[in-house]
């Protein structure tokens, strides 16, 4: 899922996100909470139609942002008191007031309200974050009211493999309609993250998808997927494509490179997106150079291109019982020399 | 012609221009021999190639760029001496150099280089100016090479009736493919311009295109066909997209207007572009506020369809024989009070 952050996934059009192959997006709740508020997108029809995308839609349920972004939070049973990033003014958001906000936005799925402890973070707290995050989430469960979306739970437990199973347990209890693994990607190293799924997987259904937040880079996403995730959202092929590092079969790239200055060849000679069937290395990284704004709406079709294209490809392997042959594969093209 | 001066015209593709009815496209001389240089563009195939673009293009001189945007110029009359704007370095484009860089960029249409005299301007300093624009349009014309490019000449001669008609008898004696109005909109009052345009008007061929450089608004765009201008050149249509400034049938509007902040109408009701079709106000607002990049393209293409809307009416009127009743047309629709 690219990140639409604030009702658009950011330099490209919903016809672009089609196009390249991608299927559910994500947006932000507190961020759309602040602004335009979630009073006028219901007003306005519900997300879908505001920003013109008919297809699925996830929202967050504002508790990381309100974590991450905010200064003078305050957290109690009820809920988090916190002030905006943008003009200071305070707020409350709890279980409650995360559904109602995303019923009011209109999304497919939309999250329980969670809390998500710091890294690194001691036992006790993350135990007391366990069982805060259980509470929010049966209250966000009561205060649903439309039947036309999902909710997803949110496992915390830090890197503790007892409160990951306990919180996994508690919430499966409850009957969701997917589960999400929160508090990863926050700091640890791959093997710490990499042993987290690995512990908490098998406590999940089976038959309910299993959504990572927050992740991440190709080598993570086909580490996930081998232990049995199926979801994933993150910033990772946006906000690079803005910075001028584009995803390639052989590794990442960067057409700032004085290298590429006057190569005619597409970014990856192996992608069939809009942006590599008509632009060369050398007019992408000219457009980069001169701060031109079409390059930014040109490296994000490629770089989704490229992370929806991984996701097919993870699908096929998966379905025709090679997902094991195809991560071998994927590590080899890619310890191979750049072009 | 929108404006592509690094060779995009920005925040829009090639697609986008076609979709909004865009016929030809400018693209700076300045800015293209700076960076990426035309030696580059000319080994990858030239400009249409380069920006994928494959429609016609005008190429300016360079001398109006020369002029307004770098320090330490020195003027001769082998040409123009000055320092990047970019990095200082020094560079040096007389006539000769104009044509050969914009034989390397490959335009359709290229332009003579000329002297663009200040404003105001004392009589002797523009009667200097006009010999040498004359000079220079013959030593273009005699540096030209290729066969598959217009050449147009450009008329000086400031606010003086006397100095434009030398200059527009000079240039047709040597027989362009076309001639441009240089050294207007320079910062001269509407009645001015519309009086030197009238007194030039008569001395040009019927039956070549006149080009009335750096103009302009939609009022200046319907004077000047009213005179008998044919071509257009104005970053207005673009810069003020990424403004928040939309032109519409009305007249202008800023998109950040609290009052827009729920409204579900498209920018104009009247128009048929991408945006008007999918987006409302309230979307384009919050999209601005939040200065997503999206919004600059939207909007671009809004005001870019606005532009050759307006084009296409003025040519359907003349044609018809109504262009009197269209002028007087629109300057009612756009007394109205505005929606």
């Amino acid at each position: 899922m690219p990140v639409g952050t604030q009702a658009s996934v950011k330099a490209v059009s919903p016809e672009d996100l089609t196009e390249t192959g991608v299927q559910v997006i994500l947006a932000n709740t507190y961020h759309l909470y602040l602004r335009p508020g979630h009073p006028v997108i219901r007003r306005l029809g519900g997300l879908h139609r505001f920003m013109n995308w008919p297809g699925p839609i996830l929202t967050d349920s504002g508790g990381f942002q309100v974590y991450s972004l905010t200064p003078l939070r305050s957290l109690t049973e009820s809920g988090v008191t916190f002030r905006s990033h943008i003009d200071g003014s305070q707020h409350f958001i709890g279980p409650e007031e995360a559904v109602e906000i995303q019923e009011a936005l209109g999304a497919d799925i939309i999250m329980a309200f969670d809390e998500c402890a710091p890294y690194p973070c001691d036992y006790d707290y993350v135990e007391r974050s366990v069982r805060l995050t259980t509470s929010w989430a049966e209250r966000s469960l009561d205060r649903k009211q439309r039947e036309d979306q999902c909710l997803f739970g949110i496992v915390q437990g830090g890197m503790y493999r007892d409160l990951r199973e306990k919180s996994a347990r508690e919430l499966v209890a409850m009957g969701f309609e997917g589960y999400a693994l929160g508090g990863l990607s926050v700091g640890e190293d791959a093997d710490t993250r990499r042993r987290v799924i690995q512990e908490v997987i098998p406590f999940l259904p089976a038959d309910k998808p299993v959504y990572l937040m927050g992740v991440g880079t190709p080598e993570d996403i086909v580490e996930a997927v081998t232990l049995g995730v199926d979801m994933f959202d993150c910033v990772m092929p946006t906000r690079n494509a803005r910075n001028g590092t584009l995803f390639t079969s052989t590794g990442k790239m960067s057409i700032k490179n004085a290298r590429y200055a006057e190569d005619d060849r597409p970014i990856d000679e192996t992608c069939d997106c809009y942006t590599c069937t008509r632009y060369s290395r050398a007019y992408l990284r000219h457009l980069f150079m001169a701060k031109e704004i079409l390059v930014y709406r040109l490296n994000t079709i490629h770089n989704l291109a490229y992370y929806t294209r991984l996701m097919t490809q993870l699908r096929d392997a998966i379905r025709e019982d090679r997902l094991t042959e195809y991560r071998t594969t994927f590590y080899k093209r890619r310890a191979s020399p750049q072009a």
